[in-house]
């Protein structure tokens, strides 16, 4: 009974977030997409929405129990296999971790998600580009605040010589930065931290390109 | 230099919500308003911004040491003052309750804030209306996952008859729907916890119409 299955999409930055994890930690998994497009959203369904009541992807089943969240899930993972810890033990540590992650989760994130941009587009007639602009905004913002917010912090990962649950929050948020044609090079140090976790299986087998339901072209 | 400072506005729900925790946990702190909007927002001072380069609150400074971001803030506290314990220790709850505060901390919140909804009217000149339309939204689709997520958990309060996290992010955004003129009637789990919440004296004192810096009128 204890099974995993992971409801992902390839390019939810979330779904990412949590295919990091499981990777880090070894845990194998059973991949259920739920195609965020097809069909007005798979994740609208009735069905799904018995699983996760917000209608979104990431969602872990854990011995037919079902927990959505990336934060939520992220912690769950810790708690039953420590090895890799992303959360540090030092309390003060963790809550610079959990605060880096949360300029990503709740800082930017939210604001340039698909659902977001449909409802600008839809209800407000905005445009591609300005809908690119409004993105872009909240990342520069957030990522300008995380580089400060690791700066006396970083080595080859954003705490330490160590990978923490930041790094999983930072690098999804800097592949969703390039879709929307930020210039990395704005934030060295960022940038030199996703290369270090690119370096890792855990994040090239997470990577959007090469999930079971990425598209080939 | 126990000391504890909160950097805080009355109305932002995110100081609210580690106000009550706070107060919950008895721990003696020195209230430092931050205006949000008075001179353009004193939140976005670069003497303000090293001590939170977000330039949001609420900032937690513990000894001279300064935590943003609530979600951060509040699972500190747990660790540094395990009394009244706000995430239980049992894994699975754990991650239910985290996953009904990231309901509201980044799926309902970031979209209704102050500074989304000044960037709506400035770019895209929203009217008022139509903002408000926006923000409504979003916190009705949260507020219908939240029901649902809570449905076979909640007593007293959202998990049980014990007070967690879930009750502390929930409540600081009941107060928002209320202010974007949202029906509670349409939520009765979430209304009848909301009223247990308020007869306790932490969610009393950290109600936005009883801070220092809530004006007179």
């Amino acid at each position: 009974m204890n099974e995993f299955k992971l409801y992902s999409y390839f390019r939810s930055s979330a779904s990412y977030r949590v295919r990091v994890a499981l990777l880090l930690k070894e845990i194998r998994f059973q991949y259920i997409a739920i195609h965020l497009v097809k069909d007005g959203g798979e994740q609208h369904s009735d069905r799904y929405k018995v699983i996760n009541p917000m209608g979104e992807v990431p969602v872990l089943e854990h011995s037919g129990k079902h927990i959505s969240q990336s934060m939520a899930i992220l912690q769950y993972l810790d708690d039953i296999e420590p090895r890799p810890l992303l959360f540090p033990k030092d309390v003060f540590l963790k809550a610079k971790v959990l605060e880096a992650c949360e300029i990503v989760n709740s800082g930017i994130h939210p604001l340039q998600n698909l659902k977001v941009m449909q409802k600008l587009e839809r209800e407000f007639k905005i445009n591609r580009d300005d809908g690119e602009k409004w993105a872009a905004y909240w990342i520069m913002r957030g990522f300008q605040a995380f580089e400060r917010t690791i700066a006396t912090h970083a080595g080859k990962f954003c705490f330490g010589n160590e990978l923490t649950a930041a790094d999983i929050f930072l690098c999804p948020q800097v592949y969703n930065a390039r879709r929307f044609k930020i210039d990395m090079g704005m934030f060295p140090i960022l940038e030199k931290v996703e290369k270090n976790c690119l370096e890792l299986d855990a994040f090239r087998n997470a990577y959007p390109g090469v999930q079971p339901d990425t598209p080939n072209e």
